[in-house]
């Protein structure tokens, strides 16, 4: 493997290479590819040049000059702009690419599209897969068609087993050239659990890479306790003052505009505010396999963005330089100037990002849509096959929501109710406590099916294998069967919502069958499924395959009652630290905002 | 020592310190400062916010929030700002702090006026005292009422002796927190010895620290191969058409006014482009302890730029946020937000630049123009006394200048004569090479005063002691005496010029007898002289003293008849490598354009 194809940074920066770019500016060399006839926008000036042309050597630019500057070797490739418009490669700042479809995958339809430069989590694979997993997902982004960057996970977790990254294994991410900074950790688990986090920013700080935030829903002191800790982006603001307030406090603000939301159209209100964007990017924060395949990726955002309002100069800007900037990589990618990484998209003018060219690394790499360079197939290690730990089978008893005590709750009327924590979806995302009367046999509570109080359980699969919480949940609505996935957030849980405790023990024993997944059962009886034996993270399939198991599972269980639009967007959420307010892991319900459990018996702690 | 005291970037992220903030910003702790009643500069936005507060905590801004946001504590300073503009503390991105007056006398100026943060080359100190003389000089910058940060020396000389920076000595000083960079390296000499500075330059951006450049006269082709090696700024472009040039290749663009050079009112124009400034900066690049104590220093300079044209905010920008970006320390100093330096300047509008009242890492260093917190002074090592190692005495035969050989050279008309390369100043600074026929005697070439060709001799001091080259000069117009100094650029030499070779020998004796400095003399008498006996760089006398004896020797020099404006940065330069065209060392003559040696003999090589 040639580390040297996808390098950003030092590594990148050897002195061979160097030397040649020198001579090829020089003209003493004749240079691997020419662009002609370009309308070149220049990202650091603001300008549009006509007639520009380009001259690359090494998988960089030597010298941006005028018409004719430079003649071509018998070697040399030249593409002819034919006087549109050539923009830097797009930056996607922000992204999740450890899920669902293989990276492999998502760049056969990613890569077409104008985007140079990806920025992925290592969040979901961390729990999964520990530091060998990151390592090996780092190595399947290795070599492709463009450059695959990375962020070590930070690991605000709910769930004490999966909270924080260790300080070697930071370390030994931090030492990799491909792992730029540190990823998100949810600012409320942050401020938290300060001491877990300030070492790790610390260590990041040393490292000179950058510490990505995540602020949601902060503001006023709370925002600045956070971004005074050295964080150095957010890419959660959902409209225009959110995202002010964050360009006023000095971060780097990434408009978010994808699979978990689409803000551009509250967000591009900024642009009547008059204010300097130059700390503001357009990242897409994750992206569904089905939005991919039919919509296309980060140069359908930047259309967006331009169609949304915002000077075309600006926009490309928040998905080029400025996301360079946020981390120290400006020398490196972001515009088209000597030195840079050679990676240009000529679109028809700049209010139209339709790419009839992609040149990523010096190679042309996409024309009109199609991809001329294939992205590079991992080969996985026997290793990330086997992610699900769980010690024996589940039995429906497993599920059981047991009272400590029996004798605390006499019986009311003739029936035995105690008062209950549910976590109610109040919209697809976002939970509340609700207080449920519920009735009880014994110790043991049962669902409310009428009132659509249902289970919801967390099974650890990997860091305390077999873990296992149960609990109740208002609003999924699922009126027959069980629905389970790996994949649940900041954690190694497999997340499952049952209507019975027969088919959750028997969807959580086919994803351990599986090795990782997402199953939807009815009567023990499998209605739909989408394996993802790697790592209980990706599947083996094709893109389109997964988008079409990805579609079918979301309708299936909606078939079954369920109301969210996402399903499998709900389910998987419903572990995760960032939303509030009431969520669920193997160890217990927890209270978001304080970061403390709490019972299910609503009374006790 | 403290050098938290003085630290930017990971070794002044402390994670108490960072915790001390947050509690701050949340209001679990008093602020140990409160700006009040600001109308705040946001550099990040361009707002302008009035009635803001900013609580302070650890050095650092914990928070920026509305009027009475920030309730003092009983120990709180409270500053009232009275509805005036508050601005970030200067930054001078490149300046050369290692000559004349101390650190400590030049801050007893300098940081009155509102600079906060200073970047400055060691390229000076590195010939004249190795490793340890540059330790010493980063010792000396330590732990004053402002940030003083520096660079590595890259060392482009012509002296092959002086030439590079070893590679244990540049990771040495990489590895330490003040150093941010690599500094200036001219663009010719570095495209002549690429393999010199491509070493250097890759284990810069292995350690993530920025490389600066210097592109004097630069432009297409060549300024394109240079920035391709990975520089990341320019102080050197002289007028609007280079600054432009620049900007657009994404370099960060200096410009510069200052004692070498003054830059604004030619570049000025480049507010008539309407360009995207982000990468513009200014900087002095070396000030004059006269210039310093008579006119100040970035509040001066910044003061300038606004009365030349550039709209203020822009201007600002271009001192604080601007410069802070080009060595990725934005997230430490150039703007008021949480997290960064508490580093702010009360002046009376965008408009007026005179600082009323200067916080520096969040203490209240001057207020009214005079420093309340004074500078340190350090105590130089023994060591740091000796730095003039000639191995014996000069004596006047010394500075013969002798032919290879006699017989080359038949008597014409009675007259021994031989075509001479002269070094011909065409401006106070820029020389060119000027053939002259000059009478013989045997191998022995003399003077030839009557048309003014003079001699000048550069003398190693340390990295080859004692070796000598003697030339010749036209230009200098010196009448009587000699006038010598250490500190030649670029170099450890003693450069001298004189109209005899015994004033000549004796100035250059009584360099050795102070152990550095600068003499003017005629008939073996001092006329005028300024030691330099701290590394023959620095005098111990007071900033006032300094630019007393600086303007005396220059006003005697030219009492004998020296025609520059500044005899004495003329005399230092003729051994910079920056130059053009013809430039002597201790080696010999070299055409700078080439990095060549050349005979002084005309039509030898």
């Amino acid at each position: 493997m040639h580390r040297e194809e996808n390098g950003v940074g030092s590594d990148g920066f050897f002195a061979a290479d160097r030397r040649r770019l020198m001579e090829t500016a020089l003209g003493k060399q004749a240079p691997d590819l020419v662009v002609e006839n370009a309308s070149l926008f220049n990202v650091y000036t603001g300008e549009i040049r006509r007639n520009s042309s380009i001259a690359v050597s090494s998988r960089r630019i030597a010298c941006v000059g005028g018409k004719g500057d430079f003649p071509p070797g018998p070697e040399t490739r030249v593409v002819d702009a034919d006087h549109q418009t050539v923009i830097p490669g797009l930056i996607d700042g922000h992204t999740h690419l450890a899920w669902l479809a293989t990276p492999c995958e998502f760049l056969g339809y990613a890569a077409r599209g104008g985007t140079t430069t990806i920025v992925t989590e290592t969040m979901e694979m961390y729990p999964a897969g520990g530091l060998e997993g990151v390592i090996e997902f780092l190595a399947a982004l290795e070599n492709q068609p463009v450059k695959i960057l990375a962020t070590a996970p930070a690991m605000a977790s709910i769930s004490r087993n999966a909270l924080g990254i260790s300080d070697s294994d930071l370390q030994q991410l931090l030492a990799r050239e491909d792992i730029i900074g540190l990823g998100e950790a949810y600012w409320q688990t942050v401020l938290q659990n300060p001491d877990i986090f300030l070492a790790a920013y610390e260590r990041t700080a040393e490292a000179k890479k950058s510490i990505e935030g995540h602020s949601a829903g902060a503001r006023g002191r709370k925002l600045a306790a956070y971004t005074a800790l050295g964080i150095s982006s957010c890419h959660e603001p959902i409209n225009r003052d959110q995202v002010l307030e964050r360009l006023r406090n000095g971060i780097y603000t990434m408009a978010r505009e994808g699979g978990v939301r689409s803000d551009l159209s509250e967000i591009a209100a900024i642009t009547e505010q008059k204010v300097d964007l130059r700390r503001l990017c357009l990242v897409s924060d994750g992206i569904t396999p089905e939005d991919l395949v039919s919509n296309g990726y980060m140069e359908t955002i930047l259309q967006k963005a331009i169609d949304q309002g915002f000077d075309p100069k600006d926009a490309v800007r928040m998905v080029t330089l400025n996301v360079a900037e946020n981390f120290g990589l400006s020398g490196h990618i972001g515009g088209i100037a000597p030195g840079r990484y050679a990676d240009m998209v000529i679109i028809p003018d700049m209010k139209n990002i339709q790419p009839s060219l992609v040149i990523s690394s010096g190679r042309v790499i996409a024309e009109n849509g199609v991809l001329s360079v294939p992205p590079r197939q991992h080969r996985w290690r026997p290793q990330a096959r086997t992610s699900v730990h769980l010690p024996a089978r589940v039995r429906a008893s497993d599920f059981d929501v047991l009272l400590d005590r029996d004798n605390d709750h006499p019986p009311d009327n003739g029936r035995a109710r105690v008062n209950v924590r549910v976590l109610e979806l109040i919209t697809d995302l976002v939970t509340k406590e609700r207080v449920v009367a519920m009735d009880k046999k014994g110790k043991v509570l049962s669902r409310d099916r009428e009132n659509d109080v249902l289970k919801v359980s967390a099974v650890d699969r990997r860091l305390s294998p077999g873990s296992l919480f149960s609990g109740f949940i208002k609003g999924f609505n699922l009126k027959k069967g069980a629905f389970a996935a790996t994949g649940a957030w900041d954690t190694s849980n497999i997340v499952v919502v049952g209507e019975n405790d027969r088919d959750m023990a028997f969807a959580v024993n086919r994803i351990k069958d599986l090795q990782g997944g997402v199953v939807v059962c009815s009567d023990e009886t499998i209605l739909a499924e989408l394996p993802l034996p790697l790592f209980g993270l990706f599947s083996e399939d094709s893109i389109e395959a997964v988008a079409e198991k990805r579609k079918k599972i979301n309708r299936t269980v909606r078939e079954l009652g369920a109301v969210s639009a996402d399903p499998l967007l709900t389910l998987t959420t419903l572990t995760g630290a960032a939303i509030p307010y009431l969520r669920i892991c193997e160890q217990g319900l927890v209270d978001v905002k304080t970061g403390g459990f709490l019972s299910f018996e609503y009374g006790r702690l």
